[in-house]
């Protein structure tokens, strides 16, 4: 093996490859041997004892080493890595990967590549961290039609909400909070804006229609929008605020989307608390199937990248030769989000005088949009607003976005202060 | 493929076999073919349109027919189908199979044959339905020491549990409830009384920690002494009441048992609801994994069925060679429940008079049990008893029987009501 990246996980990596190489070898049916490991820096303190002859600077050493079977990559961002996962493909290497962005990104292509050398690609650590998703969907599954994937699948997002929920953080707050926690990084603009989710909703939706989604297809909104009143009034409505992961299948279509959304409370994804994931199923056999685990950190990314090895060690030992492709279908698209039919939830600040009722009203009526709930709390005297909360039943998205934007023109309405989908 | 059983799952199992085919070749790489159906009575009506030339009533049709490959069996119980599958073994094909009963009892025997046969056993759908269990045992987690396995893995008994808490049923209300909307047999024992968890337990377990573990070495309780009252201090307390499967590694000796048990209300398996059932995983690098999904019926079960199926095809069209066999560590053995380490829930029937609590606190007391809590209702008038609940702290498994039989000597004792374990 030769393993690229030293950091958080990498450590864990080789942490494990090094103390219980006698364990990991009699599981694998072959010995395994970690044989060197590219770093950027030979200097840098590392928090696995490590010899210093394995370490190198220089790609070639991992990727074209004819010694090197195995490249497990756990270096994480887009280029080099690409490259470099590129070139040990080439040079007839398998690969293991806990890379989401150039998996989520770039894995159609890399998959190709790997059944033209007849070479394999693991990633189940490039998403989820532990749980079991990828082989979940790759063998367990593989009977059923999946009509839908429906995540809490970004750690930092969810403790964020979680804090802003329980102890009434504003957003800044609770990120300040996460960070200090160790649960966001110092730029935490990928987790926020529901990149993050993104790429990994990409892999995921991949894999469990198989067909190629592409990150730039998916629709993304991130929780800056999110305000601390929300969670009040998503508590006495029965919801839970958390950043979603959505894809559902349509014939010829699937939904893929990324945003944060009220979930109800009796829905499993609704109780995931802290940095915890969870990735709920329902395929037309199985019905429905919720995993939960840790979604990231060094140790539960180990699990899964050495897992992978584990599996792929075997399937080196046991001589397979003729290894089974990724096939995706062409044809089926995603659905543009202003066709995706969801429900919304609408927090209006308005003046507080006759005849604003019957103006939002009447948008809603001409946009077809049909009204689930309504609250209007007391209004401020101060400066004469009132606050309504409008839930509405299933719409086009492109619908409620319209009657969003025409209620902002209205002049009785100082703003729409908030704009969540219903899950 | 030959299939064994046309019953609830037989015909799902045949109906996605027959209607999929297409798919189902395409996923597996090589044309899929049902070749013949065993039953035992080739005119009761079907719930698949079959046609009637695939059944047959001649065990060797499917056992030894040259043109069968693989042999999937759902038909349940013990014998004869442990002998169906031997022979089937013996004639060298793949076994897949639903049948916990004979992979808890006979599992490793049939494993090590399949070994020296060179064939594989398949046997997802033994254990909870379509979730995800055996593959993420037997490749994700590989690379961790698996520390706890515990589960609510019968949906019969959970259900019945549910509707007691919830409506405050008898467990034979509870129970009669149950059968009438088909989650319960009409002889419910095998659920009530945690036998079927128990099998599920030693199948789980084996596969958790490499280890052979017998359904008659799993201390087993079932349900048939939790009474409706237990609920309401249930939940006075914090708890819900699940009947829980659950294992332990220790050095050189694991825990398996099954009883019913108070389960913290903030842990995920109290809030298991309904016929569903999870498990809860802990590995050492993983942390915590919990799998929830439909733990019986016949899509669900279907669905592990025909998954296993591909994955075994697919390794067939690979031409695997040499297969990983399952290897059992016999040093490691299960812990007697008498020095199982755990706490307790007792519910005491009390006369209502001087000296009673210092009684029952000296037989506490005298076998090293420290209390934890004490709740004290009021006293019943009519026959001059109070009701005594007690929640201990950890202790040896042994002292708290003792402590429990020694306070029903208690000349001032009516009767210990109830003993749950707390989890």
């Amino acid at each position: 093996m030769g393993l690229i990246g030293l950091g958080t996980v990498g450590a864990q990596v080789a942490d494990r490859m090094l103390t219980w190489r006698p364990q990991l070898s009699r599981r694998a049916g072959v010995e395994l041997c970690l044989q060197r490991v590219l770093v950027r820096d030979l200097k840098k303190p590392r928090a696995v004892e490590i010899a210093s002859d394995l370490l190198t600077v220089e790609p070639a050493d991992v990727l074209e080493d004819p010694a090197i079977d195995v490249v497990l990559e756990v270096a994480g961002g887009d280029e080099p890595m690409r490259s470099y996962l590129e070139r040990a493909i080439r040079a007839g290497k398998h690969v293991i990967t806990a890379n989401k962005v150039v998996m989520a990104k770039h894995g159609p292509e890399l998959l190709d590549l790997a059944a033209e050398k007849n070479v394999d690609v693991y990633f189940e650590a490039a998403v989820g961290g532990g749980i079991p998703l990828i082989s979940t969907f790759r063998t367990d599954l593989q009977a059923n039609t999946i009509k839908q994937v429906s995540a809490v699948i970004n750690g930092t997002t969810n403790y964020v909400l979680g804090r802003m929920a329980a102890a009434g953080l504003s957003l800044g707050e609770a990120v300040a909070e996460a960070q200090a926690a160790g649960f966001a990084e110092a730029d935490s603009t990928d987790d926020i804006g529901g990149f993050d989710a993104a790429y990994k909703l990409a892999i995921l939706g991949s894999i469990a229609y198989e067909i190629k989604v592409r990150p730039s297809e998916i629709y993304r909104e991130g929780i800056e929008g999110v305000e601390a009143v929300d969670f009040r009034y998503a508590r006495e409505l029965g919801y839970a605020i958390k950043l979603i992961a959505h894809t559902q299948r349509h014939p010829g279509q699937v939904e893929a989307r990324v945003h944060p959304a009220m979930v109800p409370l009796d829905h499993p994804l609704a109780r995931v608390e802290g940095a915890e994931n969870a990735v709920f199923v329902e395929g037309d056999l199985v019905g429905q199937v919720l995993l939960v685990g840790q979604g990231a950190g060094g140790r539960p990314t180990a699990s899964a990248v050495v897992g992978d090895l584990i599996d792929l060690a075997r399937s080196i030992r046991r001589g397979v030769q003729s290894r089974p492709s990724f096939s995706f279908d062409d044809r089926i698209t995603v659905v543009p989000m202003g066709e995706v039919v969801t429900r919304a939830y609408f927090r209006i600040r308005v003046d507080d005088k006759p005849g604003v009722l019957a103006a939002i009203g009447q948008v809603f009526a001409e946009e077809g949009v049909s009204i689930s709930s309504f609250i209007q709390k007391d209004a401020w005297s101060q400066d004469q607003t009132a606050e309504l909360v409008v839930t509405t039943h299933p719409s086009f998205d492109a619908s409620l976005q319209r009657a969003r934007s025409r209620m902002a023109a209205l002049e009785s309405v100082r703003a729409v202060s908030s704009f969540l989908r219903v899950f």
